[in-house]
């Protein structure tokens, strides 16, 4: 299979190579946007793409009103997991029992929580909430009955209205309300697959995707993830050719854990090869909004001239987590999710969605969500550079292009699900690697999720963290390293 | 299969034998309670438990503070509905399109809604209810995060205090918060059968549950429900030796549509049965709070000494119908189901969850429910008087002993989708009996809820339904019936 070459990748070598040329060091200021885009004949945006690739890559980084730099930390940069070699094979997964413990068990014991993804309290838009909560109480005679078994009208409304700039914006009736995106993708599920079907996701993945096709009892074909430009399209179409795949299931913006975006070319080939196939793509959009770019990238769902794109998204990581509300656009499969929808739980709570319906209709969501984007790019900066001041020399660490997550590569023989004991000890919670992955992979890794305000106990947390890792290094210098996960993994957490 | 004989029932055929000599009329008073002890002497709680099924049964009335009197309308109680002689088969269920439909149209098209089934907004603590939420968003300083996966710790302990006089009441981490009854249900269904599995359900049975078989593409097997005492114990029995069945499902304390109890002999019956034969039994207790009894009859898994009953409950029909609150205890899959949930959608908000949880602390609950019941009452005996004197002679309708419902039998060939569409052009929506069957039943029934407020306007509303009853009674002398659904049944209602 060829690999497509992008005109922005030729762009970003000549950079490189620019940069390379003037023995720019870490800390140095990189020409600027309009200057390299004169030198070599390109367009502005074609070089702010560029920049903005090489900024994701974590080779520069940006000082708003200043320019770009080259990253002081360029050498720690993960550049593809250890799976790179993988070839997919469809397996069912057994990671759900453990997931579902470790989350009881972190929220009892962790003090402090790098494993919930969500928005820290001083984010959250609490007052102006609560005002239009009490508008809606106070005007919407029957906001306590039974909501309409599609959503409420002014959230449907309002989330049509908020696709606009899409190529193919969404229409009011073409939006289901949910119980936050893991309903919307659950539903999806439902409505395409049947119990032994296989479904193509990506390794890694989302921890609650992997869990909730294990409840369905489907198989799971992981397709790797590249750590910049995401999905791994001909690794997808090797493995659908290789294997009868009922589903896919991506986040082609922001993925979970690694934080990366998938280049626009990528999305329309992806969507024009599942379109072709006639293999519906779910597309989870739960952490879309979180993009560090100025707007956010496109979703595939924006490409999808086959009516072939489940679009699933949330409010829960851009605007209010305990809320759980979220929507699904579903092309052709509108109407059966809906019913099966209603047959699960009849709708989703009415209040909460007019008010945040509320809470769009004022325009303030814009700015909210530009604020947290800064917030959440500054959050990660912040962790990643203290991880890689307390962790071994030899740990890599994603640099995300959005979202909360870090995902960090720890040394080989640490065990994650140790180091996750351990650290429920000093009271820090964190996902292990193991529950990212359908195939037993990532025991060496941990999600970091950059979600609690920095502070020096959070950074003395991330310095304990780091002295575990050392002396779980230490330990097991001698010993075989315990692979995959065994029957006492939910022990260890008790 | 022998016929269990109560001792209530020989005082009840006493106390018939008694009104019969005193050959009293519909109106007249009947001998007190006391009086009737004293004479056949037997307890005074028998006599009451007697009394109640009297009352239930529609025999007599209760007028508070003034003893019992003789029905006016004993004539046109239901006894039995039309399928007493039909043998259970298993079957797979085409009624989910159709309701997913009706209800959509009926929330577009209805300004008299007779088809939701939730206390009116006077009944409705609303202002008590604003006051506690806002307690909340002050106090609780992670409301707006993700809640715990099991539920908001101070709504499970109010539950758990709430089940303190069951014969085994439910340990708090025996709880988990679901969106909803239906949810609730929908994950013991999950977490209890596979595609094809045989469930045994009530005939007629709610419609949601007959969906929720449907989109899991379970066998139902309908048993059928005496008008007063319930599921038919000695039906459920041979229809279990005859069919490998993998669950049960039944709403032991006021059944939708029949709003009947089951006696507490004959739970306690079926509760040793199941568990016997290892057969897990789902408790749907959605209306369970609304017996017009002054304290609620004890649910089926009060009872259960087997770990096998599943409950589940909500707080839809008794406090907030919009917040989607309930929850499941479910003995023995208690794990499993969480595990479900989690995969599903994580967990239900925890803002509406505490907002519960603060209004049961403050203790007003119990007031509350015991106002919501008698309206419930006094509601149902208004409509029921209304479409007695509206509908043709030999309509026929349910005496609930709970819940908001009336179960309506109308003249054979008036085929109830034919009704609908027709009061639809008047803006009137109830459910068709069709919907409760598993097997194309009912055609002829149909489901009022007494839901909105008595007033003038839904007097008129019952008396149009009369009107249009008994013009297609006279359209259709001569025309044989519609038998069942048909493909044109959801165009019907456009």
């Amino acid at each position: 299979m060829p690999h497509k070459t992008f005109r922005y990748e030729q762009v970003i070598s000549k950079i490189e190579e620019t940069i390379s040329g003037l023995q720019l060091q870490p800390g140095d200021k990189v020409p600027s946007v309009r200057k390299v885009s004169e030198e070599l004949k390109v367009s502005l945006t074609t070089v702010k793409q560029a920049y903005g690739i090489l900024e994701a890559k974590g080779a520069i980084v940006s000082r708003p009103g200043s320019g770009f730099y080259i990253n002081t930390f360029t050498k720690s940069i993960i550049k593809r997991t250890a799976v790179e070699s993988y070839i997919p094979l469809p397996e069912f997964i057994e990671v759900n029992t453990m997931a579902a413990a470790m989350v009881k068990n972190t929220a009892k014991y962790s003090v402090i929580n790098f494993s919930s993804l969500a928005p820290a309290n001083e984010y959250l838009p609490i007052s102006r909430i609560n005002k239009v909560m009490q508008a809606s109480i106070k005007e919407e005679r029957n906001i306590f009955q039974y909501s309409f078994l599609e959503g409420h009208p002014r959230l449907i409304k309002q989330i049509a209205l908020h696709t606009f700039d899409w190529k193919h914006s969404i229409k009011q009736d073409e939006i289901l309300i949910t119980n936050g995106c893991m309903e919307a993708i659950s539903l999806c599920l439902e409505a395409i697959t049947k119990p032994g079907d296989i479904v193509a996701i990506e390794s890694p993945a989302y921890a609650g995707v992997l869990q909730c096709l294990e409840s369905k009892g489907l198989k799971a074909l992981g397709i790797s993830v590249d750590p910049f430009t995401g999905l791994n399209l001909d690794e997808l179409e090797t493995a659908l050719a290789a294997n009868k795949v009922a589903a896919c299931l991506f986040m082609p913006v922001c993925q979970n854990p690694y934080g990366c975006a998938m280049p626009e070319e990528n999305k329309i080939r992806m969507v024009k090869l599942l379109g072709e196939l006639n293999i519906p793509l779910i597309e989870d959009d739960a952490l879309g909004e979180l993009s560090y770019d100025k707007t956010r990238p496109l979703p595939a769902k924006a490409y999808d001239t086959y009516d072939n794109v489940l679009f699933c998204s949330s409010f829960s990581k851009s605007l209010m987590p305990g809320f759980r509300i979220g929507w699904v656009t579903a092309g052709k499969y509108q109407a059966q999710i809906e019913r099966l929808k209603f047959a699960e739980n009849i709708s989703t709570n009415g209040l909460l969605q007019d008010t945040i319906g509320r809470f769009l209709e004022t325009g303030e969501y814009n700015a909210h969500i530009k604020k947290l984007r800064q917030f959440a790019q500054a959050q990660t900066t912040r962790y990643r550079n203290a991880i890689l001041e307390y962790f071994p020399d030899d740990v890599k660490i994603s640099v995300p292009a959005g979202g909360y997550s870090l995902w960090v590569e720890l040394p080989e023989n640490v065990n994650a699900l140790e180091l996750q004991r351990e650290a429920l000890k000093f009271g820090i919670g964190f996902c292990p690697g193991q529950i990212f992955s359908a195939s037993k992979h990532y025991q060496n890794f941990m999600r970091i999720n950059c979600c609690p305000l920095w502070s020096t106990k959070i950074e003395e947390s991330l310095k304990t963290l780091g002295k575990l890792v050392k002396s779980i290094l230490q330990k097991t210098a001698s010993v075989i390293p315990v692979h995959g996960l065994d029957a006492s993994a939910t022990q260890i957490l008790l």
